[in-house]
Parts: structure tokens; sequence; C-alpha cells
């Protein structure tokens, strides 16, 4: 029998439907495999700049080449030098692991290519996309009525979210008249905390508020924003002629997931007038545990919030919830509909054109994985993982204030750990941030675990992120391990 | 022997990896099917709006469903609110089809789940992003040295591109200080010509320019941009005191596939020091057909230029390449370091940060696909299918021009053409516009093809765009006679 995927391309038109189907089933024993043999990969790929570049030829093929050869490329040239995102021992930055059904639901929505730009060119996909974020919003214990889209990123949906809260400012009309050479304009402000997410900083920049246009509030001991100096700022802005525009608020910091105080923040968000965001692009996730809802508690007062399911929901990248209370700011922000996208097919209300709510016109059909995670777990299978991803959090907590030669750095509320080794005596900060660097480069290098790292009060910190699907408690205790081991290693 | 796919969710963990086998088997072969069937499918999907909303339940589910409950519902629910942009019948817009290999690549890429944020926490896409993209610099016929970075849409690939253009503007600190509030900035301008697309007005208006910020620059009788409006323009603007900042050329306009002058529009920009962008999002793909290669010509001058694999390049939506010769530049407008994502692995130029270049911090990893289609393909199989798009809508172009009802509105240098019925002695503007309206709604609910629609010149004109992969010369034909007998039924 001939490996019909070593047909190579036909003279015209797509491959042979029935090539495609012996090279689908190949691809998807490739994948099965994959994700069964991940954990014995090194997680951080540990090849030099330019391996993947140098062994690619130069220049493209003029002639085709058949399946079975990529496939063979990708095992011999991409995988060795390929971070494992979805490996148990990645627990660097934040975990982002896609699922079995988040895979089956990207390869669906790859076969079926729709872009659901207009209700009418996707129908299914443009209501799925409501559907789907309903049963989020519900799962998080949000109130109705909240609009949801999904963007590739939290920055893409925090960018919409501030050009909204922007446009919310109506009586400057820059949405006519734009930023620059206009003498009556006053100068914007956006308050974030110190530890918000840089994302804030770069929508910022895009928007024309400038980096002098967000202003960073001082977080208290538990890294928390202090509404106490935001309400000062707010004040000072104001009476310098300065107008604030929005506050975005932090539900899980992306270094020590630390959660601002959101009811104190939208009360002054709602005494001035302005945009409150939520960034809970990780956090929100783990609202979907009823003990752990708090995360979100005040964020029903916000005019917008994100959560992305790449992060915490075991959705494969990119899927990242816009969820707003003002869908018609964020339209008028956005919306621009020249003739060739005029459509008669019904009111916005049952027949949104998501193209409006963004930069983007073209739209993967991004709910469809969302929706086959959901479906598949269960709500409460999904809360249930997060809570285990929580407890190794806890565990390792633990450990590190039993042990004498290390410490905590932070509070580690959610699935993240932020700790340091710092051996009795041994007190000079640079030493002990060298001390703790060459820890990282230790264990990384070792292949098992991938950590990261932040600096905390000017300090280096360690940083150990749970929240992996593939994540058992034999990774807690063999992270737990290699730290141990890694400080007799270098210390 | 038992269907494993309806084992439903383990109590922790994935999917087992044997029952995700069987699945990944299951959803291979409903991808075949699909693609091998859905020419038989109504191609605009005729459902009502809410159709899919109502159907599905208004809660998400407690515990887990199984993954062949889940596909029993796609089939269902899914498919008949379906509009099929993988249908050869599908000449709406500008085609968006995904191959076969293009599918598998993006499955392969949601098994792999990286985030090509940073080159370490994904050295393979990342290389692999800038091989692919030089391979494509190539097959397009654009010199080097020429950097690219594969984003969602062109809608965020024309966004970043200005960003980049009004950072050059170094001496307005921009970046630092912002657009508002600052009496010594002068307003800012932009130009595009009356028929490009609207992405670029969405994103002066982001940027702060405002709509005010984009002066569209009038067309001639093939709807190119006028050069010589365009220097008027300018000096105008100069004597004004408005500082010019950028030109959008555009290679393939969205209503008729339009070339504008882009030598002489380069040759402006070099007089003026101002930022020359190419959309080329449609029209570059056909650049790599030797004999098309004009449609680039003058780009080799711009600063930046987007074209989008996911439209004429077989490439799963969404892939939107951005070039520029100024990398620097779009870093300088985007880069921001957080201590949690510093690194130490090589040079920008041996390891560069994609993150650094756009809005998004999260990167998907986008090049497989379009790698794995250029294998496929080869560039001479891509050139050919390109070539055939362009005969079939050559041929329907000289049937127009034949047929004593029809009238040709524009000029179809590629795979798009604009037409309307005119039927001797019938004149009124109106009654045209609703004639032409009738067509096409009527063509449109007979289930084989989807056409849409724009105004040139301010009359309505029926858009049949080729381009899709599974287009044959069957299909040309029968879109001939499609709208032959529309208008015996209507008119």
């Amino acid at each position: 029998m001939t490996d019909r995927i070593d047909a190579g391309a036909p003279p015209a038109g797509d491959m042979d439907p029935e090539v495609y189907r012996q090279a689908a089933h190949q691809v998807a024993d490739w994948t099965a495999d994959y994700l069964r043999d991940v954990e014995r990969l090194p997680v951080l790929s540990p090849v030099e700049p330019g391996t993947v570049r140098n062994a690619l030829p130069a220049s493209p093929p003029g002639t085709g080449e058949s399946i079975s050869t990529v496939l063979a490329d990708i095992d011999r040239l991409l995988i060795p030098a390929t971070t494992h995102w979805q490996s148990p021992g990645f627990m660097a930055y934040f975990a982002s692991s896609g699922s079995g059904p988040g895979i089956l639901g990207e390869t669906v929505a790859s076969a079926l290519n729709v872009n659901a730009m207009l209700w009418r060119t996707a129908p299914a996909a443009t209501e799925l996309e409501q559907v789907t974020l309903d049963w989020l919003r519900q799962m998080v214990g949000l109130p109705q009525p909240l609009f949801g889209v999904i963007n590739d990123t939290a920055s893409s949906s925090t960018l919409y979210a501030l050009a909204a809260a922007r446009e919310a400012q109506s009586d400057l009309r820059i949405r006519e008249l734009g930023m620059a050479g206009r003498p009556e304009l006053p100068r914007l402000r956006m308050y974030a905390s110190a530890e918000a997410h840089s994302s804030v900083e770069k929508a910022g920049i895009v928007l024309g508020f400038g980096k002098d246009g967000l202003r960073r509030i001082p977080v208290d001991e538990r890294f928390r924003m202090d509404p106490v100096a935001l309400r000062q700022a707010i004040r000072e802005d104001v009476a310098a002629g300065i107008r604030p525009v929005a506050v975005i608020a932090t539900a899980g910091t992306t270094s020590t997931t630390s959660v601002d105080p959101i009811p104190a923040i939208a009360a002054l968000c709602e005494q001035h007038g302005l945009w409150l965001h939520v960034d809970a692009a990780y956090g929100g996730a783990a609202a979907i545990a009823p003990e752990l809802r708090w995360v979100l508690d005040g964020a029903e007062r916000a005019d917008s919030i994100v959560l992305n399911p790449h992060k915490w929901l075991f959705t494969p990248i990119d899927c990242s919830v816009l969820w707003t209370r003002q869908p018609g700011v964020l339209r008028d922000a956005f919306s621009i509909v020249p003739e060739y996208l005029t459509t008669t097919d019904g009111s916005e209300l049952d027949a949104p054109n998501l193209m409006d709510y963004g930069t983007s016109l073209g739209r993967r059909m991004r709910a469809l994985k969302l929706w086959m995670v959901i479906r598949y777990f269960g709500a409460d299978g999904l809360a249930q993982r997060i809570r285990e991803h929580c407890e190794y959090a806890s565990m390792l907590a633990r450990w590190v204030e039993d042990e004498r030669d290390f410490e905590l750095l932070a509070p580690a509320p959610l699935s993240v750990v932020c700790l340091r080794a710092h051996p009795p005596g041994l007190d000079d900060p640079g030493t002990l941030d060298t001390l703790n660097q060459r820890i990282v480069e230790r264990i990384n290098s070792g292949g098992h675990y991938f950590l990261s790292h932040t600096k905390l009060r000017g300090e280096y910190a360690i940083r150990v992120a749970f929240g992996n699907l593939r994540q058992e408690q034999r990774h807690a205790r063999g992270v737990i391990a290699a730290l141990r081991g890694a400080i007799d290693d270098v210390g």
C-alpha cells in the first residue's frame, strides 16, 4: 500500500481529500504521541540562537514536498528547539496549557475557517461566542448584562477597553478630531498599580496617553493597589487640570498574583466618573471555584473586564475574553462600516457584527475551542482543576515557610509562589540575587522544570507558577526537591 | 469495543491520552468529510438571527460531557448556521480558504501550544517565523533586508505600522508624553486613497490622529490614487501648519483590487520624509506569479508592507504578515520589557523577542501553518493557483463585456470582478441599484454561490471574488450561468 501522504501536491486545487484524510490521521497520532510524551522532553529548549534558522533551507521550495517530509522535519528540527508549554514541568510565567478538547476545537475551527467579522459571514461562530461568554460569565459569578467578545490576547483586550474609556470622554471628540494640535484638550490620565501589567502602559502609548499618561499607584505590603494613594493621585491631577479617564485594577498581578481592592477602587471610579477596567487575565479563572470567587469581588461594577481562557482555562492560545457593560461605547470607539461590509441581517442585539468591537476586522472562530473545553470538563471539573493548582501552590508555600534556607517573598493567594533562597547569615542583597539567579539557571538547565523570576522590592524573586493542566501533586513535590537540590549544588 | 471518546472527563488532568487519540482520529475524519463535502452545503447560511443561541443551553454544564456528544452538536446545530468560506461557491469579500496542509499546521501548533512572546519561550516558532517570512519575501520579489512578524489580521498589522510611523516623528516624543494637552504639537496627517481599506481609518482613530487625521486622496478612473492630488494635499497641509506623517498605498483595494501607483507615491514620501505603508493584504500574494509581480512595483521603497497569507495564500485565518525596513522604529513604538520578561539569551538579531513588535504580548505559533503551505504546494504551485484564479476572473470579465445585459464597472486586474446588470434602456440609477441588489439576493439564496457588493461612483456593484483554493473553471462557468439566470428571474 502506498503512503498517500507522500503523494505531493496535485497540479491544482487543495490536497486530494483522501490524501488529506490520511495525513490528518497521521497528525492525530503525532499530537497524541506528543501529549503523551511531552513530560519526557526538556522543558526549556537548550538550543542556541540560530539553530533552527541555520538548519532550514535559505530559500523556499519551487515544487511541493510531501506532508511526511514536513512532519519528519518538525520532529527533527522543531521539537528540539521547542520550549514545552504543555509539559507539567513548565512553571514559568503563567501556565498556558492547551487541553485535548481545546486542541480538537481548534482543529475543527481551522477546517471550517470562517471569518466571523459579520454575523452573516459566520452566524454559528458569532452566536456561539455570545453563548459561550455568557456561560463563562455565569461560571465566574458576574451579573448580567455583560457583553463579551474574544480577542487574541489580553494586551489587545486591554487596548480596546481603554480605547472605549477614551471614547467615553465624548466631549473631547477624539474619534473625529484626534488628539494632536488641539490646544483645548486637557492632559489625560489613567491609573494602575505599580504591579499592573506592561500591556496597560503599552495601550497607553498606542492610544496617545503616552507613558506619562499612566500614573502608577503604590501598593501595600501585599502588593495591592493602595486606594488612599489612588484617591490622592486623582485629586492632585484634577487640581492640576489633568483629566482622569480610567483606572485599571488587577485581579491577579503578574509578579505575585495580588488582587487589588476592587470595591474601593470602583467606589472612587463611580465618584469621579472614571472608566474601571479590571485586568483579570490570569486571576479571573479562579472565580470558577466558589471559594475563590472573592478574586472578582467588585468586578461587577467594572466597565470592562479581561479574562484569558488561554491562561488558566486550558484553552489553546490565543483566547482572551473582553467583557463590557458599555458595548455601545466600545462600538463607538471602533465601528467603521464601509459599503462593502454593510448588511441588513437584523438588529444589533440579534445579530452583532463582532468586527465592530475592536481593531481586528478578521476574526477566527475562537469560541469553539473554549466551548468544547467547558463542555468536556464541565464547570465543576474546571473548578476542581483550578483548586488543585492552588493546593500545589499552598504546599510549596508551606514548605518554603518551614525551610530554614528559603523564604516567601509575597503571599501566594492563587497558583503562583514567589520565593527565594535565603540561608541564615547570608544577607547581602547582591549575593542573594546572584544565588537565586544561579538556582533558577541550575533548575532550568536540568530539563525537568522551567521557572522564571521577577523583582519584588528591588530583589530577585524566583517565581513558581502552577496551573498546567497536566500537573499532579508529584510535580509540586518534584519542584520542591529541585529547589532543595539546587541550593545544595550552587549555594 | 467501547467508544472511548464517550468516556467523559477524568476527575483530574487532561483527557486520557488514548481517549484523546481516538477523538483526534474522529476529528480527522470529520474534517476530511467536511472538506470533501463542503461544496454540497448552502454557501451562505440561511438561518435567522438567534437560531444557534436559542438552540444551545442557557447555562454551562456542571459535569463534563463526552466529545462525541459535542461533535454531534456541531453537526446538528453549528454546521447549518455556518457560512462556508471553504466552499468554492464562496465568492464574496476576498477569498479566505484554508488548505489541507494549513489545517494540519494549525493542529500541530495547537498541540504544541507555545507562546512565542520571547525567543526563549519558543525558539523554533520564533526562528521559523523569520525563515518563513524570508521565504515569502523572496517569493514576492522584495529585496533584503526586510524584517517580518506575523499578526492576526491586516487591521492589526496596519495599526502597528502606523504606530511606527508616528514613532518615527521622534521629536514629538509621543511615546513619552502622549498627544493630548500639548499645545506645542502640530496637527498630524496621514494620506490614503478614497478606496483604501477601513482599517486605515480605524488605526488613525486608535492612534489619536482622529478621522480628520486621515486625508482621503481622489482616485483616477481606474480607482488608483492620484499622485498629483496627493502632492497637492501634502503641500496644502504643510502650508497650513499640519505635519504629514504617512502615506498608505494600496496594492489591491477592497472594492476593485486597483493598485495604487506606488513608485510615484514612494517618490513623494522620500521627498517629504513620510512613512510609506503599502497595504498589499490581498494583492501582495499575486506577486508570487512572475507575470503579476508588477503589483508590488515600488513596494521595495516602502517602510512597511502588509500581506495576508490567510487571504490568497490558502493559510487558515488568522495570518497577516507585517514587513518593515525599519524594525528599530517598530520596536521603539512597542517595546516595554518588565522585569519578569527580561532575558539574556542573545542579541536582538540572533534571538528577537517578537512581543516587542506590536501590541500583543502572547503570540500563537502562526508561522507553522504558513510554512507547511509553502512546503506542500511549493512556490510554483502557489503561483499556478493564483494564476488560475486570475484566469477565472478574466473569463468572467470577458463574458460580461460580451453580454448585452451586463457591464463591467471597473478593470479586473486580479481575481475580483465588479459588474452589474444594465439592460439596454434601463438607465435610472435607483432602478439599476434595486435590480442588482435583487440579483445578488437571488443568487445568495440559491445556496450555490455567495456574492457581495460594493458601491462604485455611488452605484451598486456586484462583486465576484475568485481566489478560493477549491475553485475550478466549472465554478466560474457556474457563476456566469447564475448571473444570466438571475437577471431573467428578477429582471
